[in-house]
């Protein structure tokens, strides 16, 4: 139950015993392709670059800008958590002109704020739902009027359990990682790119592992399954068993598991006398963020509460990352965990630990 | 019996069916740590920073070169086949002057012509163990003569199954994966980085997802397990499970049994008539290439072979890679698969479809 990874669903976890198969063997790439498609389906869109690429979320976050930022571009970062700051860090490595348009952490971002930011921004990049504050930003409002600029969506920590909209939004780049509320282990980050944003890709970007023309070249089955590297092809087994999970359930009802789970995860931890920390009305039923209390039981600090809920509850939780780090717990919601029984198992071991 | 992946060993597998656990759950640091020191056992080293990261062993090149090279720097890379190509493909991009020192494909590396072909390089790049070719480069020779270069090994084919030894050698940054003698499934590429190396890597690199200086944080205890990415989880719990099988065979243990299987596979395929490609006494045992027949039996042509190989024995072999495409067959005897029962199936398998 802490901010990812979270337990993979059973069907993720009977995908691992499978065989090995080349990354070449066409049972294999009938894998690679249902696997694709899938990912369409879970981000709501039918843009064809659709794939889950061989790095975890970040490498999704680093492929979206590396393959687009040329040194210099006006590049506008949404910043309200540990994810809007690692987005301006990769950007200016890549030789970006960063403008960051920052709120507090635990606020949402304001979109016109961040439309505002420059007059022609060849970028803008915004967190869906920050795992470092449980806050949901509105990236539809962003959408509604990025006009030129190249909208990069990371919905890490939405993806599966959170409506995300790509296609309806006009994303142009959205990506997320395996291992939260798609229910499959870390490892992988399901990337999608609009045919826009394709047009716009470098033709020889400075990463080659991550050059997502050449991936295309393998994963699409027009391109002739050029070699590039090696696909993981036991994590993909992995992430389609996990999504056949997700969509057998209908990805709405994922949506409304989530959002029920959140809520009484939310109302629990208020009984329990304890304070939310995200902004009322923008948070995550995905990852839910709790003040740690001032008054915790003889000798024990938050790390203490931590440790307890592991080693005498088998419940592991989340810390506070970045500048939030010793003030607050993030409590994760997410894929197979994003159930009422998972809720109550978080809920009364706190409350024993908490002595409340 | 391709190029890669191989089959895992059982011990792998068994491991992919482990719980779930953190990516800083105490129980999980320790299989990390534990990795780790058998990784430090198969590459013969006393490098501290010795990790899997997270990729597949491309990733390891890319991380090899990114953390190092600075723009103009002069690269000298061996080149006699694809992944020296690619090699001098990955400096380039990122701004190296890169110094081609070429063998024909399918022959070794001169050593003296790489030495020779700077006169004060920055990096030496040399591939131990060629993949597309099955030939294997004299690193030791190189090494020897590298005078203030840091040499870059790509031991992708050889770590585990041909005699890698860091150390002793001298080299600088040597990567492999997790696919081949290793015995595990792709997702993970070992690097080890020599203190030298270390002290060399640049502050902040290109790319944020490979930076090693980042990644030490969380690997190395001393780092107070800094977050930098979440850590494939069940990937690296599977690598621990085959490097355990691994070790408990024994290293040098390995290496004959691969020795006696390559042997056994190139003679057999002798045997049955056809001619190896690369170039004798420089033969990998990890990785055998044999020419294409010019009379195959009736209507087949390379792929058609492969194909009933693989529909009609369930036995993958690999394709020839880049210019050696449809001159070439690559057979794999890695890790698990090294064992004379697989060379015994291929050989029966091949031998009756070829009608030999």
């Amino acid at each position: 139950m802490g901010p990812g990874p979270s337990n993979p669903y059973p069907g993720a976890v009977t995908a691992a015993g499978s065989p090995m198969l080349g990354h070449l063997d066409p049972a294999f790439l009938d894998v690679l392709d249902a696997t694709c498609e899938e990912l369409r389906q879970v981000f709501r869109t039918e843009n064809s670059l659709t794939l889950p690429l061989s790095g975890t979320g970040s490498a999704g976050m680093e492929a979206s800008l590396a393959n687009l930022v040329r040194p210099g571009d006006p590049v506008v970062v949404g910043v309200n958590g540990l994810f809007g700051e690692r987005l301006c860090e990769v950007a200016g490595r890549l030789g970006a002109e960063v403008v960051r348009v920052e709120a507090p952490w635990g606020q949402p971002l304001d979109p016109e704020a961040v439309l505002r930011a420059h007059p022609a921004p060849r970028i803008i990049c915004v967190v869906h739902a920050e795992t470092s504050t449980g806050v949901e930003n509105d990236v539809a409002a962003v959408a509604a009027g990025k006009g030129e600029a190249l909208l990069v969506v990371d919905a890490v920590t939405s993806l599966g359990g959170v409506p995300v909209e790509v296609d309806r939004w006009g994303a142009d780049v959205c990506y997320s990682c395996s291992q939260k509320c798609l229910g499959a282990p870390p490892g992988l980050a399901p990337i999608t790119v609009s045919p826009r944003a394709r047009a716009a890709l470098r033709e020889r970007p400075p990463t080659w592992y991550l050059d997502l023309g050449l991936i295309a070249g393998y994963v699409e089955a027009g391109g002739g399954r050029a070699y590039h590297h090696t696909a993981p092809v036991l994590m993909v087994q992995v992430l389609h068993g996990a999504l056949q999970a997700l969509l057998a359930e209908g990805l709405e009802a994922s949506w409304a598991r989530h959002e029920a789970a959140g809520r009484a995860l939310q109302d629990g931890l208020e009984a329990l006398g304890l304070e939310l920390f995200a902004a009322k009305g923008h948070r995550l039923s995905s990852l839910v963020t709790v003040k740690v209390p001032t008054d915790l039981p003889g000798g024990l600090d938050e790390a203490g509460v931590r440790r307890r809920l592991l080693e005498e509850h088998g419940v592991e939780i989340g810390a506070g990352a970045g500048k939030l780090a010793g003030q607050i717990w993030r409590i994760g919601c997410m894929g197979h965990n994003a159930r009422l029984r998972s809720v109550e198992t978080v809920l009364a071991a706190l409350g024993e630990v908490l002595g409340r």
